[in-house]
């Protein structure tokens, strides 16, 4: 069993962005060099999600908008969480989206529908964050 | 390290369905032979997911009202993503259901809690759509 | 390839419980003797969430404010699952929280940032439950 492990790091200068990290775990599989198998990407940060949806800027904006009506940053003071933090919200939006997603990998390529690509969804950015990139297999 | 893939397709008649594909996964643990290792089950579509509940009608219907409150399909025009498309929601609702489905496999079986079954989720069908099923161990 | 494979028991008192799981998980992967792999750590119930996030109570009240407001428990006669049941609503918090965490181990460890904690997630409790810890690696 091989394994490849590499983290990628962002400097979102916004609180929220979503960034298509498809090319960067495409450039890892090739690194790795493994034909058949698994690869995790994660948020290493409990305020970011990574997600895989569609690479279009109206649901992105979408995805915003009902993100901010079902867990809303403002008041900050109705969190318990916001004692010297403002970021509560952060920590549920990044539940709704989720923290990984495990992608097959079959004859050394990301086994993906046509439409599907990998996001690092930032919630509470304005600092230096990484995902993680663990590939297992053969 | 052995590894088993196969696509599963479904061509739902309505925009949303919960369909039960516990055997489907069943057998395709069969056919690889794989006793220890790790089973990964994903929609291969970004409006539509695969998840692990009950299989209890009262609860689909529990969970079609919810994700419609949560959000909801019309009016369209709300979503930016709706231009020439009517399916911004189902991108949503997906987003809460989840992606994927990693199960252990353990002596050759699922390695499930009692009620415990699969399914992929249909929130914008009405055409042929797959979810893959990748197993890897040994 | 290695394999490892755990249950771990819970007998909440309350309803609800956030419980950090991370010192079981890293207790079974020094017992599998794995180095280099990923664990999944799932729910084996349907009411019942396994989430990585931050280890504060301020948080932890927030989490359950804001799951009881996007999907209440009472009344429980908005449900149709609750004939004989009350725990729609723990099936909805469920999903929005998510099954099952897979996480990257690398020379021995989880591989976690800095704030990383596994949770069980309890939504329907007094009586026993259970999640499965499962590695596999080498």
């Amino acid at each position: 069993m091989k394994n490849y492990r590499k983290e990628l790091w962002f400097d979102v200068p916004t609180r929220r962005a979503f960034i298509n990290i498809t090319p960067e775990v495409e450039q890892c599989l090739r690194e790795s060099g493994i034909q058949e198998g698994l690869v995790l990407v994660n948020a290493m940060h409990i305020t970011a999600s990574v997600f895989i949806n569609d690479d279009e800027s109206g649901l992105h904006y979408d995805y915003e908008q009902w993100l901010e009506r079902i867990a809303p940053h403002a008041p900050v003071d109705q969190y318990r969480h916001n004692v010297g933090e403002d970021n509560a919200d952060a920590h549920m939006k990044r539940q709704v989206m989720g923290r990984e997603v495990v992608v097959a990998i079959t004859q050394g390529r990301l086994d993906f529908g046509t439409w599907e690509q990998i996001f690092y969804g930032e919630f509470d950015g304005r600092r230096r964050k990484r995902a993680l990139v663990k590939i297992i297999g053969e």
